[in-house]
């Protein structure tokens, strides 16, 4: 069977009158999560030595770094977006696999747009197909590649910034499949790497080397043509297991951007269901740190295994912590960016509660679901059950949701204005005859004339 | 045990002046070949297409393209540069892992020393440590790592270039740990891949790649401090099997660069024992194809794994076809690139003999060695039993047949004069003041005054 060639010939064939109407509008609330994140992400560290690491590096100034004020070449540009919109760990999950799929994707396609014009309607039928890509790949090595070690975002967002690209490079079926080839042969990322910066360096590679297989492709650059399926091939060297038919089944009826969700709290979406959790108990009750003698949480394996860390030191490593996650929802009753900060995770109020968390694995309670139990110091406990985390399929963030995630994420970034103005270009992004504009709209004016009065 | 960190430790704290002279020389003679690899192979088609698709992004001319006029940022030439080396397969092998290990290495450490100036000692260093770091990591997964169907030569590769970028820029501890860290992340490329241009653009990008590494970890970077051994690192990840000891144990005392070997023959290695004993049968009997009737190989069983295409259509196809391979030993008497050319391989005289080759695998043959019987139409039936293959440790070419393969590399590139000058710098490195005059010597007059005179 031809996995690669199949879904390289329906990456060229699709056309965007296709495709429904709700499943576009899944892929616009997938951009504007996305570019909220990268705008609020612009100004973390890790960007900040990225630039200063690699800017020296940069070619022509072809693309915005959103958020900020410099400009690099494309390649450039899709890394440090890419890096941007992954380092609060706040963007998009596509559950089944856990892969965040617009990072790699929209990273590419939007500094893409910048260099060579492109309708809103073309970035956004690129950006379909290019998640639709990522996403079966992924569903057909999940979950044994991820069991293996791999950081799935990388590895599989590789292939859907090759394809979103090459689509807009009208590459052919030869050139499509070669592309293809080119991203397995540098799929990589490892999840050893959670907690440190090159995790969400891994969608930014995986922006950046997607662009390259498919503009190498595009010169007639080869590579194997079967890369996918083959008995040395991405599924069978990165897996223990794997199914093609979800690759090849059912290609332009069923749409995995239509399966995207997005998160309320910037961490792991496996600690979703406990802060959702410990948030509503909060609120029920007016809960007070000072009157908790232990907090007892019952949750899926996954929960330990990915957010174990007992004591995190800094605030990234808050966010592999469902005891710190635990802790602010209580006392904070939220589970933003603020308190993932170093501050709040070394904040001594913090780290008591913190310590009366426990967590245990609880057969049967499934990865959207937990179980709460707070007992208070005048011997009360009390229970929460969340079957289904906000933010989940089962109660997806609305619009205004949304809305309100971008606005605040962009708050130290952008005005008001500018903020307004850059929700309204995503909205109405698939009747925009230019859709880099969303890409200048999100560099904020203020940082333009600040450089400006330093060259 | 810290085999990341001590790995690490080692490169940061290693003395040149405690390396012995011989294991020096068979550096400078690593160099030489490599360099040699490089200049022949800047005019191959894979070159011209990765140019033309990458060179639109390139940044600030850094860094020379060996060969060529081109001049591009360090960490694209390193990328050019490294795809030009292995896109003949005519580079060095470390045989106990088959890794190809300059290309990675010298193609960072060259451009990095046309942007920041190094002596020849301090180029050598760098190199031998980082063919040390990459040949020890590939010690401690081979065969299991290359078995799954990894590109050793690439996933091995970019440490290498990250530990000698990285002592270039003298990297403390923790930066140094990182810098093998971010390498982990990013190691890639397919065995899926071979026979087509990815498989040279793997140590390409593992040049790149482990250069970016480096840079980004001088500024702070973080990443796991336990890359190489931690459960979900790169041992486990993408090995079935490890051994840890391979890393750590001796270090300083062995040097693997004095393990280095250069090809006879453009292509790969496992076939050389076959045309060494073609080409000798061919002197020995003054044999015409014409005669033959048949040709038997007794081979290693990953003869036929890695080289059996029986029908080469294209020249680097019929590098990984040994019944092409022979066929050309035994009409041609030689192996260089000439033989496989499109040309070489469609040639029907050349078709004629090579359908007339069998290969089969003989039990006890070990990788080095091979058995040939040809029979002639007379009845006659002519024997070759190859022990070691000329080129291999037990039969090393010597340094004058180093020098006539580079001449010969080189001669479509560079005139004599030009060659001449190259070697001697070569030879003499160490008690350069400026690694870098290697770069720019290895860049013909001519193609720098023709783009001139078009500019």
């Amino acid at each position: 069977m031809e996995v690669t060639k199949t879904l390289a010939q329906f990456v060229i064939d699709s056309q965007y009158g296709d495709i429904a109407k709700p499943v576009k509008h899944e892929a616009v609330r997938s951009v504007l999560n996305w570019l909220g994140c990268a705008v609020g992400g612009s100004h973390h560290e890790t960007i900040d030595i990225a630039l200063r690491a690699l800017a020296p590096f940069s070619g022509p100034a072809q693309a915005s770094v959103l958020g900020r004020s410099e400009r690099l070449d494309i390649m450039h540009a899709a890394l440090i977006n890419g890096i941007s919109s992954h380092v609060f760990d706040f963007d998009d999950t596509h559950l089944k696999t856990v892969i965040h799929p617009s990072g790699p994707v929209a990273s590419a396609l939007l500094a893409l747009a910048e260099l060579r014009p492109m309708s809103g309607a073309d970035f956004l039928h690129a950006f379909i197909l290019g998640v639709e890509v990522e996403c079966r790949i992924g569903n057909a090595v999940y979950p044994s590649h991820y069991d293996v070690g791999w950081h799935i975002t990388g590895t599989a967002g590789v292939f859907g910034a090759a394809a979103a690209v090459g689509r807009v490079l009208k590459l052919n079926l030869q050139q499509m499949t070669w592309a293809l080839g080119i991203a397995a042969t540098q799929s990589s990322g490892l999840r050893e790497m959670f907690g440190t910066m090159c995790k969400p360096f891994h969608p930014g590679r995986a922006a950046q080397n997607g662009m390259s297989a498919a503009f190498l492709a595009s010169k007639n650059f080869t590579s194997s043509e079967r890369a996918i399926e083959a008995p040395r091939g991405f599924a069978h060297v990165l897996a223990t297991a794997r199914n093609f038919d979800e690759i090849t089944r059912g290609l332009g009826e069923s749409w995995e951007v239509a399966l995207n969700t997005y998160k309320p709290f910037a961490c792991g979406i496996v600690i979703h269901p406990i802060i959702d959790g410990c948030i509503q108990l909060r609120n029920e009750h007016k809960l007070n740190a000072a009157d908790i003698e232990s907090v007892a949480l019952k949750v899926h394996p996954l929960v330990l295994e990915l957010t174990g860390k007992k004591t995190p030191q800094v605030g990234l490593e808050g966010k592999f912590s469902v005891y710190h996650s635990a802790a602010v929802a209580i006392i904070h009753g939220e589970g933003g960016e603020a308190v993932y900060s170093d501050a709040c995770v070394r904040d001594p109020a913090v780290i008591a509660l913190r310590d009366k968390v426990t967590a245990s694995i609880e057969q049967g309670v499934h990865e959207d679901a937990a179980y709460i139990a707070v007992k208070l110091k005048d011997g009360r406990v009390l229970t929460k059950h969340v079957e289904h985390a906000i933010g989940s399929l089962a109660r997806p963030m609305t619009d205004k949701d949304l809305e309100a995630k971008f606005r605040g994420l962009a708050k130290a970034i952008l005005s008001p204005a500018e903020t307004d103005a850059l929700i309204g270009l995503c909205w109405s992004i698939d009747k925009s005859n230019d859709a880099s504009e969303i890409a200048r709209a999100a560099v904020p004016a203020a940082a333009l004339q600040a450089r400006a009065r330093v060259s």
